[in-house]
């Protein structure tokens, strides 16, 4: 007798990466189709407002269906609408978040819901932060880089013309949603900074993930939704361990910065806006893999193979021209500065990054090289 | 053979309050001749830079001082003055110890000194809660009605047009330092403001220190300085039990907002600054004991009591005219408030609050009365 294979219903698949810590802790769903179930919301306690942020991009296309998931759980829903764009990421955008919150009677029990991509995430988290000193809050990334990084681990904040996320709070959310799906209306640039972030979690952590990411790299920059499913899968599982194991960036955490120390500065340097966070950490990823080599950390081999994966991601590899002395005056700001001493993300090899201060002319020696 | 008595060095007699909180448990040390002493602010860690922020009353008489006792503990002492008062309690004032501390190289271990009263207090330690997502601060209040309340426990903020303290965070600092010296300076009318703060504590938590308050009313605002010091003592002993026991306000805390739903109200109705914070919360306080006593918790005589004792101190019985529409409307914002329903702290009886909804007009009955 021949057994017929039934048709299988494919059941949504959802994957639940958790993030450790203690009674804050809290669940990053992964998945196709959950920003619009009301179910993906659970961890939610139900009958309060809730007010959506987001921004004029983002809320056209997703804020309809977020409100509809969200009837069901809140008393009331209502919608911010913030400006697109990191040069908005300041406290003039965040009192539009203040004043709505006042304006519509939210208390101490209402939940703000960010939905788009870092900037909105950042800044709603620390609207929740600071609202009547801190109220709930959850995480629905839209962009490729809030799924994989900025909407896990409870950094909050907004830049200063100085500096970026100078002013900000620790502050976790509830849950975070990450909907694959909405992956799909991501434009091709966007995407691409996206995978800064991915390809950050190789190097620093996972080598393996970075070979993965190597052999992937065109699905991924194709869209393909299962090699975006395993990108996002694996950065949040990393992430979550490294944040598990140090929250407040004592130590550990700062790790997740590769990358950063240089992109700040060119993000600052430039204004804010002007090359995406993504593109900046992309370059300034090539820049710390040159500054580790120079350091006799890093083979000069392995500097060279990360600086092509950044390439072939479509990212820049080289800084804007906007001097040595700016580069490092900027720097000295950087939050992991200590005593006016810049501390550097390097690699210490392929697969392990470490925190340490390096002299101001082989800094200026990586500058040269990326383009300065 | 005669023993002849040795005449005795008076040693500076220092009384030092704890706040436990686990880990984040710190020292309220009260006294003369501290705030120049630089044995009071053992409890900082050594080397960093210190940024005191003060306003432009306080720092010519007592920054000077602090500088010197710091300057043998932080590498780098500098100094921000602010304006003075609470209208200056804002984002724009905030913002200027933000540039400063970025201006001057600050890092993640640089200590915040917040040298002032209640205003100068909470913007500082929510710099502090913000700068980085979080940089150390230390308390040195130098009024009555920061030394007895707003210095201990944690609340830093700034105000919103719609509502006081609406923006802020919960931030300990690593010590309070109270020096009864810097009371000297007290004008008349901010020494009455903080005997506001000190009355609370008896109807709240304390008969006997209210019997106590009754009987040494006129030595306290004759500023004698054992008064002042069992004052500020006792005040500092019944908070910290308070915060000890409920840091973030998610319950008992609330008690210590006696009289502030008025009180805030008449603040944000009449525009900060008008009226002083505690003349405000002395109103707010006969209000709130007419509120319990029409409720049916107080005896008429114990509101009245407390009335008197109220108006001996020299503060207002008798609300600003805002009409009973608004300050429901500002009352409905209060941090207190869940879904609309404002909800006050009201006397059960002299020595007990509890927090509860009252009907609007009752509430009314209440504003009529006292002069609305």
């Amino acid at each position: 007798m021949q057994v017929l294979a039934t048709p299988k219903l494919r059941a949504p698949s959802i994957e639940t990466v958790s993030i450790d810590l203690g009674e804050r802790s809290y669940p990053i769903h992964i998945g196709q189709g959950l920003l619009g179930d009301p179910g993906s919301y659970d961890a939610v306690p139900r009958g309060s407002m809730a007010v959506i942020v987001s921004n004029a991009t983002v809320a056209p296309l997703y804020a309809a269906a977020l409100e509809a998931a969200l009837k069901s759980r809140h008393r009331q829903v209502e919608l911010v609408t913030l400006p697109d764009g990191e040069d908005h990421k300041d406290w003039t955008t965040l009192n539009l978040i203040f004043d709505r919150l006042l304006a519509v009677g939210a208390d101490r029990k209402t939940v703000l819901y960010a939905l788009g991509g870092g900037v909105v995430g950042d800044m709603t988290g620390f609207a929740a932060a600071s609202f009547m000193r801190g109220v709930p809050f959850v995480q629905v990334p839209t962009t490729l880089l809030a799924q994989v990084d900025s909407s896990v681990g409870g950094k909050t904040g907004i830049n200063h013309p100085r500096g970026k996320n100078m002013i900000g709070a620790f502050h976790q959310p509830l849950c975070v949603v990450a909907d694959l799906d909405s992956l799909r209306s991501l434009p091709a640039r966007e995407l691409r900074a996206g995978l800064a972030e991915v390809i950050k979690y190789g190097p620093i952590a996972d080598v393996p993930f970075l070979d993965w990411i190597e052999a992937h790299l065109d699905d991924l920059l194709a869209g393909d939704p299962a090699a975006l499913r395993h990108a996002v899968r694996r950065s949040c599982e990393i992430k979550a361990l490294v944040v598990g194991a140090d929250e407040r960036e004592s130590g550990l955490r700062a790790i997740l910065n590769f990358g950063h120390t240089f992109g700040h500065a060119i993000e600052a340097g430039l204004g804010y806006g002007v090359w995406l966070h993504g593109e900046a950490v992309g370059c300034g990823m090539a820049m710390a893999a040159a500054l580790s080599s120079r350091l006799g950390l890093l083979a000069e081999s392995d500097a060279q193979r990360l600086v092509r994966l950044i390439e072939r991601a479509g990212l820049p590899v080289r800084g804007p021209a906007l001097g040595a002395d700016r580069y490092l005056a900027l720097m000295r700001a950087d939050k992991k500065a200590e005593a006016g001493e810049i501390r550097f993300v390097v690699l210490d090899g392929l697969g392990r990054a470490v925190l340490r201060g390096a002299p101001d002319d082989i800094v200026r020696q990586v500058l040269a090289q990326h383009g300065d």
